[in-house]
């Protein structure tokens, strides 16, 4: 059976391997675009459904507007066209005609959506308006990689309209505690949730908002924005309501968005040499059951055996008997590991014969993750056993991020902090400093965080006063 | 409150009416493409789970292919092109660049399917292969409806391989089944299932299968289309596989879709004069509650007995608490009269003196729908009503299309059984006939029901023997 390229050798291609071997997406016949496999889709799908009932449950309603929006739409924010306008593919010819105004394929929705909203609000009484969409999206990319940046992805895109700033910036930050919630209790990645600064903010945006993640590379990985659009959306796209003096106001918006980049963020995260590691919440398939015979008659009783694992824990648990012939067992074993199935329930003759399984933990290898489990109380074990290595991979992945993160307080110090992973350094606030650091160590203020020690310091960069520590790191 | 224009009058423009003033969607600013509201989201998301959980259950799994699609690719199924090109939309710019290869905005994704599985499948062992996709398409079209024919829809479309052309052949036809149980189930409409014939087939297929039904103005709707591929597609895309006998052979290939048009069908299919009306399993509110009051003291228990009713309904129900200030009860039982709200559940001071509450059925209007409930046994009482009103649309449904089909045996028959609905006529086969008819009275052939009676008749054109019964019918 292939194996995956060794991490320590070539992170890009074990990346790539991984996607690729435990079946997650392949490359389309258009440069830059993927295809999103049946299991990899199955995980996204898991995400998605993580992130609906999330948004549903905070009063959001889901619709759908349109791919094709016209150029002229986008030339309105002026910091939004800048943004967007190099990335853009544009239909040109539409049933055999040249048209008059080409039109973009959205590479997000903040105008059209903008342009209803003119339309559908009219008081106050029409406010909050809280809509998502689950779309694809398309940016013209010229370095592509599966899941992480490609031609086209999958996202939901939220879009909300308030009466107030405070209103609309309570909701901007509402959402950011739901992408975070969804990817330390969901994919088990601690995440840093944080402001980005002017450099790396959307293009349109007063504030965005991020949660940032550490890889197994140890460089950073954006995984999900929310952003505070004050009123620039709405003087765009005259977006206005009569408050309750019956006086004209303009909206205060927000947009937010998570895609198939966390997927992207699930394999980096957690994966390692043997391939694919899935948190329980999200596997495709949480319990692997692998009846082990080496003949006809121990091939009866290990199938019936895992006939009845399957009544005990279906359908709460997600799960698949590999009853596939000529395979050894190992290499089952093997092929289960590199598409990161949580747990494995192996039934050979001999624990038939004691009324027992054995439970193998995709999380810890070898002897340590294994344990005998009689038939009789399996159900309780597979569940609390689930929910351990839902915990367990979160605290790895927590260990990782802060054996590689430091508190920096000078620019040495922080060159070798972001030569290792994250660091925590004082910042003045500056562009050029910001920028200094870009050029000289190829680090990026990937946010500001929201959590701050009390007090000042002095900018790593230029001396001077620093009211807040950034988070530098290579970047995704 | 604004009315729907009456069907006698102008059906189109009720259709209209009804999607806009029952808030399903809206024009976008791109002509011809539309935005999904919220409603007709929610809407669209019940039918979509209802198709998505059959395809799972029969062995179907979900995966995501590429947008663009090269324009050489639908070149090299002859028919294919030819039925399309004339629809397509063509991205030429991308990044600020000129394409080399200029890219098709897929219209249905047989050709970027077939690609790939070309190199997905090796061996017998590989096959079946049963993908579906959940995704949009556009088809430039120059008359558009909201639902019915917009340039971009939504949609899923599933495509199979299979190793013989019998196994396709099953699955093209167990599709047809779910699409059937799915229109018959939970839209509580009727449908023909049948063949289509060979100008009204899918460009590429070898046999086109559809569910016809009838809508409120006796026109057919197609409702959903599974396509019988032969080997068209695996020989254009070279999709081989090693069979037992280690001899290459081509596959045999399916592909099936139902798209937003199914909203479209429901409204048409069940809606009146006051507006929508929604079969509780599709529905997304399918109890209103109107708590009713005159004074401050009489707000507060209905409020009160409202929100026991919420409890007592609530999650098996998808249930909504009208409790708007400013508006009289009357003003909202037509409100949500018009939002196709399958059950009403009203609550003034006198029932809440009684322990009772008033139920109103949308599909009867006016006292026949009305009945006291008492509070203690609510929860069944509604659980049986929503069966009763799903039963019983179906049922008024087929009534309507039972009353406006005929089976004709002469031309004179046929031309008045289309002017009224559907007619069975016999029917040679040829495409001449079948000309003739659409020419003579703008009717179709629908179908070719998959169930016939004995024996054959005389076609009703030209008088040669027939050997089948098509329904002809003028269409959408």
């Amino acid at each position: 059976m292939a194996k995956v390229t060794p991490r320590s050798e070539d992170y890009a291609r074990w990346y790539t391997d991984v996607v690729q071997m435990a079946d997650l997406a392949d490359y389309a016949p258009v440069r830059g675009c993927m295809v999103i496999k049946p299991y990899g889709y199955s995980l996204w799908e898991n995400i998605r459904n993580s992130l609906d009932w999330r948004f549903k449950a905070t009063g959001h309603v889901n619709a759908y507007f349109p791919l094709f929006i016209p150029m002229s739409f986008l030339e309105k924010e002026a910091e939004h066209v800048e943004g967007f306008a190099p990335e853009l593919a544009v239909v040109t010819v539409g049933g055999g005609k040249k048209l008059e105004e080409p039109l973009v394929v959205r590479p997000t929705s903040e105008t059209v959506i903008g342009h209803m909203y003119a339309k559908w609000i009219q008081s106050y009484r029409d406010l909050p308006l809280l809509i998502n969409q689950w779309a694809n999206v398309v940016r013209w990319e010229m370095r592509t990689r599966l899941f992480l940046r490609t031609m086209e992805f999958l996202w939901q895109e939220g879009h909300t309209a308030h009466a107030t700033a405070a209103e609309a910036l309570e909701e901007t930050l509402r959402i950011l505690d739901i992408y975070a919630e969804v990817a330390i209790e969901e994919a088990a990645i601690p995440v840093i949730k944080g402001r980005k600064s002017e450099s790396e903010k959307f293009a349109g945006a007063v504030t965005s908002y991020t949660i940032e993640a550490m890889m197994g590379d140890r460089r950073a990985l954006q995984a999900g924005t929310s952003h505070f659009l004050g009123q620039n959306f709405a003087q765009a796209f005259d977006i206005t309501f009569l408050d309750q003096n019956n006086e004209s106001q303009y909206v205060w918006t927000t947009s937010w968005g998570m895609s198939t980049r966390m997927v992207g963020a699930v394999i980096m995260a957690h994966g390692d040499d043997q391939g694919l590691r899935l948190p329980p919440r999200l596997a495709p398939i949480q319990v692997v059951v692998v009846p082990i015979w080496r003949d006809e008659g121990q091939r009866a009783t290990a199938l019936e055996a895992a006939a009845q694992v399957q009544a005990a824990l279906e359908p709460e648990v997600r799960l698949k008997v590999d009853d596939r012939d000529g395979l050894s067992p190992g290499w089952k074993f093997n092929d289960w590991e590199m598409r990161g199935v949580p747990l494995r329930v192996e039934i050979g003759p001999r624990d038939v014969a004691q009324g027992q399984v054995v439970l193998a933990r995709r999380d810890k290898p070898g002897r340590e993750g294994k344990s005998s489990v009689p038939m009789s109380g399996l159900a309780n074990a597979v569940r609390e056993m689930l929910m351990t290595i839902q915990a367990d991979m979160y605290r790895q992945a927590l260990a990782f991020r802060e054996a590689h993160t430091r508190y920096v307080d000078d620019f040495e110090g922080l060159r070798e902090a972001v030569a290792d992973g994250f660091a925590y350094a004082w910042w003045c606030g500056s562009p050029a400093c910001e920028a200094k650091v870009k050029e000289e160590t190829s680090a990026t203020i990937r946010c500001v965080p929201l959590e701050q020690e009390q007090g000042a310091g002095t900018c790593v960069v230029c001396g001077e006063r620093a009211e807040e520590r950034a988070v530098f790191s290579r970047a995704y």
